[in-house]
C-alpha cells in the first residue's frame, strides 16, 4: 500500500535477522514481519540504520523487501535507500516500488551544513528517484551530524509534494514538533506524518506534541502500539504508566552502538528471531551487559504481573 | 580539601544562580551550596560546562568558587578551568587553588582527533598548571567530540601522577568503565576515582560496573546520594526502584541543549534557587515544557509518597 | 582610527613576537608593527588566530594592543575578540576601544550548523559588545567548521549596523565573493569591505572579483600591498607576474598547522623580528622545512634579481 | 598488471566523460585513457572521488574498469572501492580484479576516530575483500575527517601484507612521508609505494621527501611524468621551475568542489575529453572561473613557448 500523509500508529524499524554463520535467516525474518503484523503495526521500515543495510549483499536486501511485502498485509512498507550517490538511490527506490514498497526513507549525506546544501539535496534526490514515490525526511542529527531547522523542513516539504512523512529523531525534539504543527494550525504548511524515532525514549510526550506515533526499533512494539493507542484515546496518566515501566529498557537499548545488539538480544529471549547474530563488524553484547538486560527485563516482567494483577 | 583519588558519592555540577535582571544571585548561591552540603553531598563542582562559566566575569567565577568552598564544609571543590589556551588556564587553576579548591577538571578542546593529539594535549595542560595541581580528565565526546579510548585514558592516568580522578561520560559508556577497572585489577593502571554524568541516566548500572558515584546537575541529588549509598550497600533492588522512580525526569532533564532550564526550573521548585533565570544567550523552558516537567514532578512526588506510605 | 566599510589595501595578521625563553619580544613586537607601517600597511590585525593570542596573558593582549596602535599611525587597529563567552568578548572589546584599536574581529563558534544559528550569534555577540563598535566577521570555514551561505553574511551585514567588513576566507571563495558585490550591485545589501585571508593564495584573483584587499600574515606583506596597488591601477599582467614569483612559498606558507613556524622564520630572515620561537605549545619546523623554505627564498630572491635587472 | 610496492611515477586519478545529456562518453573514456597512456603515466586510478563513482550505475563502472585495462597497456589499474558497507565493497573488489584491475584504493567512513577505529576498519576491510588483493590506503583527513598518524598507517601495512601503497593526501604532508620512509630506514617499516594526491600543490617537495611519484587528476599529468623523472634524475631546479610555472594553475585547480569542473574543462581544451559535462548533481564552472582559467592557461602557454624559445 502506497505511504500518505495520513500514516498513523507504528512502524517498527526491523532489523535484519542473521544466522550464527552469517547467512540471512529467513525464516527469522518471516516470523519478524509476521509478528510486527500481529501485534498491530501500521506498517513496517526495513533497510534503516539499524537494519543494517550496507552489509547486505543487493539480492539480500530485495529478498526482505519481498518478505516485508508478503507478511504484513496490505500495510505500507517504507525502505531505507540513502546511498552515496543518486544512481544507487534511483535504483534501488524503483525496484522496491515495483515489488509493492509503499514510499521510500532518505537520509542527507553527513557533510551538509547550511539550510541550502539541505533543501537542495532533496531537490535532486526527489528529481533522481522520480516525484511519484513517497518519501520520508529523515531528521536524524545525532547520527548524521546535519541539523534541520523547522523551516529548512517546511521548505522540504512545500517544495516536494511527494513528501509524505517526517522521521523525527531530532535530539532534544519536542518543540520541534510543535514548531512543525504551529506551522501546520497557521496554514503555511500542509500536513504530513510525522513518527518519532530515538528509540521510543520521547514517545509519551512526543504524541501529546503532535506526533502520529513512532518509528523505532524498540524490541517491545507491542509496547509502543499501546502507548500511542492510549495517547489517541486521551488516557494519558495510563499511557505513562505503561511507558515509564518500559523506560529503564527503552534506555538501555537506545545507547548508539550498542543498542542493536540489546534489541536482537530481547527480540531472541521473545521468541521472535533465532538468534542474535550481526553480521561482521558486529558489536556483540558482553557478558554483564547481557546479565544487566535480563535483569532489567526480569524487572519490567514483575511489573507487568503485578500490573495484570492488579 | 584537596581532591584524591579516593573521592567518592557525588559531587552535584553547581549551576550558576543568576536573578531575572542577569545579575549574580549570591544569596541563591550560597542556599545552592549549604543544600549540596545538606544532602550528603561528597563534594561539588563548580564552573562546569552546565555552570554558564563562559557567561562570566573573572571576579563572578572568582566570587563561586569562595562561596563554595565557605559553605561546603571541608569538601573538595573541583573548578572547570578549561580554556582555549594554557595561559587562562593556568592563571585560574593557580587562583583557585589558592582559594582552597580541591582540584580542577580539564576538558580537552573539540578539535583533538588522534590518540597522540589527546595525550599531548593533558601533557601539556600539566605543565601548563604545574604538576601540583590535582587535576581530573573529562571525558565527554558527545558534546566534546573527543573519543577517548581506556588505552588513551590510561596513559593520561600513568604519564600524570596528579590525575586523580575520571569524570566518565561517554555514551555508551559502561564497558569503558568495566576495561578501565580490568586495567586495574590487572595492574596496567593505577587507581584514579571514577565519577560519572551524562545527567545520571546510567548511574544504576555505572555503579555496578565500578564506578565511585555520580559528578552531574540532576535537580534530585539527594536521589543520587541515596542510589550510591543502596548500590554500595548491596542493596541492588532498591537502589534501581528508588532509581526508575526518577527516570522519567531524569531523561527529561538530560537533553542537550534544553536541560539546564529543565534542572534551574526545578530546583526553584524545590526552594533551593530563587529564579530559573539564565544569563544570556539561554534557552528558557517553552509553556509545553514547563506543563511537562510540572507533570513528571507530580508523579514522582505520588509515588514517593507511596512508597513512603508503603 | 575607527574602521569603515570603506578600508580596502592590506591589513597584515601580526603574529606576536616571542623570546627564545617564552616572554614577548617587545622590541620586535614594535619593529613589527613599525615595518607593516613602513611598507605601507592600511591597517593591522591583532590577537587574531594565527597570533597566538589564546596562549597570552591579559596584560600580553593588551600590550600588543598598546603598541600597534603607537606605532601604526592613525591607521585601524582591528583585534581578535573571539571568545568561548560573551562576557570575556565584551570585556576585551570595550577595553581595546578604549586604547585606540579601531575594531573587533569575531569568528562564530565551531558548534554552529544552521543559518538561524549563525545569524542570531552574531545578534548575541553585538548585543553583548555594543552596537557602537565596528566589527568584523570572520568567515573562516576551514578552520572553523561554520559554513555561512552569502545569503546569511548578507543578513548580519543588513541586521548588524556595526558590521563594516566582512573578512573573507572560505575556500573556495572566488564566487562567494562575486555574489555578494552582484547583491551590492542589485541593492539587496550595503557596502562592507571585503579583505581576504587564506595567505593570499587566491589574493590575484580575489581582487578581480571585488575584494578590497588583503588581511592575511603572509611574510611579504611588502609584494601584498604592490599587487593589490597594481590590481587597483588596472595593471594585471603585472599583478600577476608578481605574485606568481611569490607563488611557491605563499603555497609553503599557507600549510595549516606548520604555516607560522614558516611565517616566523621568514620574518627572521628578513630582519624583523629576532627570533622565529612560538610560546608552547608550538609547532617548530623540522630541519627539512627549514631547508625547504631558505630554498624557496633563494629563488625568489633570484627572480627579484633577475626583474629588478630586466 | 598486479600493483606492487615496487609502484612508483604517475597515476592519474581519471574523470568520468559523461555527454551533454549525461550519458558516459565512452569515445572520450577511450582517448582518455590512451593519452595517459602514451604520456607515459606508470598506472591510472578510476572510481575515485573525483571519479563521480556515486553517479555510476554498477555497469557503468564495470565498463569504466574495462576501457582502462584495454587502454593502458599492462600497466595496473587502481579501483576505488570505498562503500559504506563491506558487502558492496567486497563484490565490487572481486569483480574488477577478475577483469584484469591490479589493486584497489579503501578510503575510511567519515566517522573513524580513534587509533584503534582506523587500524580495526583496515583489517574488517581485508577480511572482506580477501587477503589476495593488492590494496590502497588513502590518507586524506581534508576531505575525510581521519586522522591518520604516521603509526597508525604503519600498523596498518604491518599488519596486512596485502597493503602495497599509501595514496598520500594529508595536508600538511610532507613531514609525514619523512617519518613514514624513517621508519622504513629504522627497520620498523617494509616498504610500500607512497604516492602523492592534493592535486600536486607539493609535488616538488614531496617527491624530495621520499615520495615514488603522484596519483591525482591534474589536467596536465604530463608535466606531472616529468616533475617525478627530473627529480628522480636528480635534476632539482629544473623540476622546479617546471612545476613552478603550472602552480597558478595547479592552486587553481585544487580548489575543493569547484576543482573538478576546472579539470575537466582543462581536459577538454586539451581535446583529450569532448565534454565538460559532470552528471548530476554537478558544479559546473562560472562564466568568471572560465575566463580566469583560460587567462591562466595562456599564461602558461606563453611561458612554455618563452623556455622552448630558450
Amino acid at each position: 500500500m502506497p505511504l500518505t500523509v495520513e500514516a498513523s500508529g507504528v512502524f517498527p524499524i526491523a532489523p535484519t535477522p542473521f544466522n550464527p554463520d552469517g547467512s540471512v535467516d529467513w525464516t527469522s525474518a518471516d516470523r519478524l514481519f509476521e509478528f510486527y503484523h500481529s501485534i498491530g503495526s501500521d506498517g513496517v521500515t526495513v533497510l534503516g540504520i539499524m537494519g543494517e543495510a550496507p552489509k547486505l549483499e543487493p539480492e539480500e536486501s530485495i529478498g526482505l523487501v519481498k518478505r516485508a511485502v508478503a507478511k504484513m498485509g496490505a500495510k505500507p512498507i517504507i525502505v531505507g535507500v540513502s546511498a552515496p550517490g543518486f544512481a544507487a538511490m534511483r535504483s534501488l527506490a524503483r525496484q522496491v516500488m515495483d515489488l509493492g514498497a509503499g514510499g521510500v526513507m532518505i537520509a542527507p549525506p553527513t557533510n551538509l551544513r547550511t539550510d541550502d546544501q539541505i533543501t537542495g539535496y532533496y531537490a535532486q534526490a526527489v528529481e533522481a528517484i522520480g516525484t511519484d514515490i513517497p518519501f520520508v525526511i529523515q531528521d536524524y542529527p545525532l547520527t548524521l551530524s546535519v541539523v534541520m531547522t523547522p523551516a529548512v523542513i517546511r521548505k522540504i516539504i512545500q517544495d516536494n509534494p511527494s513528501c509524505v512523512m517526517l522521521k523525527h529523531e531530532d535530539w532534544p525534539g519536542l518543540e520541534k514538533i510543535s514548531t512543525l504543527r504551529g506551522f501546520e494550525a497557521d496554514g503555511s504548511l500542509r500536513h504530513v506524518s510525522i513518527l518519532c524515532g530515538n528509540g521510543g525514549l520521547f514517545l509519551d510526550f512526543e504524541c501529546e506534541r503532535g506526533a502520529d506515533g513512532a518509528m523505532t526499533g524498540y524490541a517491545f512494539p507491542d509496547m509502543l502500539v499501546d502507548v500511542v493507542r492510549l495517547q489517541k484515546a486521551g488516557k494519558r496518566d495510563q499511557a505513562h504508566d505503561l511507558f515509564d515501566a518500559h523506560l529503564p529498557l527503552i534506555r538501555y537499548e537506545q545507547q548508539p552502538g550498542a543498542g542493536l545488539a540489546v534489541r536482537k538480544y530481547l527480540l531472541k529471549k521473545r521468541g521472535v528471531i533465532a538468534s542474535e547474530a550481526q553480521r561482521k563488524p558486529g558489536a556483540p553484547l558482553s557478558a554483564k551487559a547481557r546479565a544487566e538486560v535480563d535483569y532489567l527485563f526480569d524487572r519490567l516482567s514483575k511489573l507487568d504481573a503485578r500490573a495484570k494483577a492488579a
